[in-house]
Order: C-alpha cells, then sequence, then structure tokens
C-alpha cells in the first residue's frame, strides 16, 4: 500500500508524462477534504474559511512554510475571512502527484 | 495643505456618503504610484513584482500588519513572483479614503 498522501514528499517533475491521468485524479480526490477541479480539470482548489484577517494571515505563513519545505507553490486568494487555494505544476501543464501531495498535506495542517 | 496620504490613517466609514467621488479619485490616483481603478472604479489596484515565494510572503506579512495597525483590509492574490493587492471599502460600497490612504501606505512599505 502507498504511503499516505500527507507522508510523502513532492518531486522535482516536468513534462507532460509526469501529468496524473484522469481516472488517477478522481482516485486522488476521494482521498482528499473540500477539494474540488477547476473547470479546465488544470488545479485542484479548496476554500479554508476563516473568522478574521489574523486568522486567515497565520494560516498563509504555516501554509508558506510547508510550500517553502516541499518547494511547491501554490497561488493564493487572500481575503477577511477566507483563503482560496490553488495548486497546479506549471512543468507539466497541469496536474502532477506534487499537487495531490500539497493538498494532503494541507488538510493535515487544518486538522485532517 | 492635507497631511501626506501615507501619514494618515482610517477612520472606521459607513456609508455611501462616504465614497469618494470621481473628481477626486483622479487627484489622489496621481498622489500614489502603479495603481489603478478595477473597471468597474469600485477597487484600487496594484501588482508587486517579487524574485520568488519567499520575498511575496514576506510582503504580504508586512502589509498584513499594516492592514492591522489600519484595520483596514485588502484582498490579495498571493503567487510565486507576485502579489496582486486588491482595495475596496465594504461598508461604503466602493472607495473611501481609508484605500488611499493605505494605498499610500503600501507605496511607502515599499519605498515609495
Amino acid at each position: 500500500m502507498d504511503m499516505p498522501l500527507h507522508l510523502q514528499h513532492c518531486q522535482p517533475l516536468r513534462g507532460e508524462e509526469n501529468r496524473v491521468s484522469a481516472e488517477i485524479i478522481d482516485d486522488l480526490l476521494k482521498q482528499l477534504n473540500g477539494w474540488r477541479l477547476s473547470t479546465d480539470r488544470q488545479s485542484l482548489q479548496k476554500t479554508v474559511p476563516f473568522n478574521n484577517y489574523y486568522q486567515t494571515l497565520a494560516f498563509v505563513n504555516a501554509l508558506g512554510f510547508m510550500a517553502h519545505m516541499e518547494d511547491h507553490h501554490p497561488d493564493l486568494g487572500v481575503h477577511y475571512n477566507r483563503c482560496e487555494i490553488m495548486y497546479s505544476t506549471h512543468d507539466v501543464g497541469g496536474l502532477s502527484m506534487n499537487d495531490f501531495i500539497c493538498a494532503a498535506k494541507v488538510d493535515a495542517l487544518l486538522g485532517g
């Protein structure tokens, strides 16, 4: 059995051969909590609600620490009471395993 | 002469009477560096380029400190090498002086 996603680490990936196939995407999504695909299925998105800007920015920093450790960086929408997270792997032109690994690490950071 | 924008402080504002009028907006924009109006003229936007995610997040925190001090909070788009800033005043339904004051403080934070 594979190691749980949130315990895996990002690898340097490049090229379309490292895109995750459509069937695997649906399987991987089931291992995540509250993530959705963008309409073009090229990115993984989640909205995390918070009570205020202090909490939202504290989360951005915790997420940023993980992003630095994994050297894989999401786009973020930072708003007063929520953070929108968007993962995609530019170097493969869509979704790679790195996106699912980091999404699972975000879920772990948020407590599951 | 009015105090420079970046030395002023946000005030609690509510109601349409605190919206900045169209003529004043153009005047205030001249006191800012690289800010633009959204197409609906309801928000003030600036894109700040950075070299990497570390620099971008460091900026987000400096900006966040100022936002907390002024109790006026922008929406942010956080990307690998840039931050998109968007100021608007929900409680007046558009742009207030608070948006221009904070925009000037962002310029000051960035060195003018």
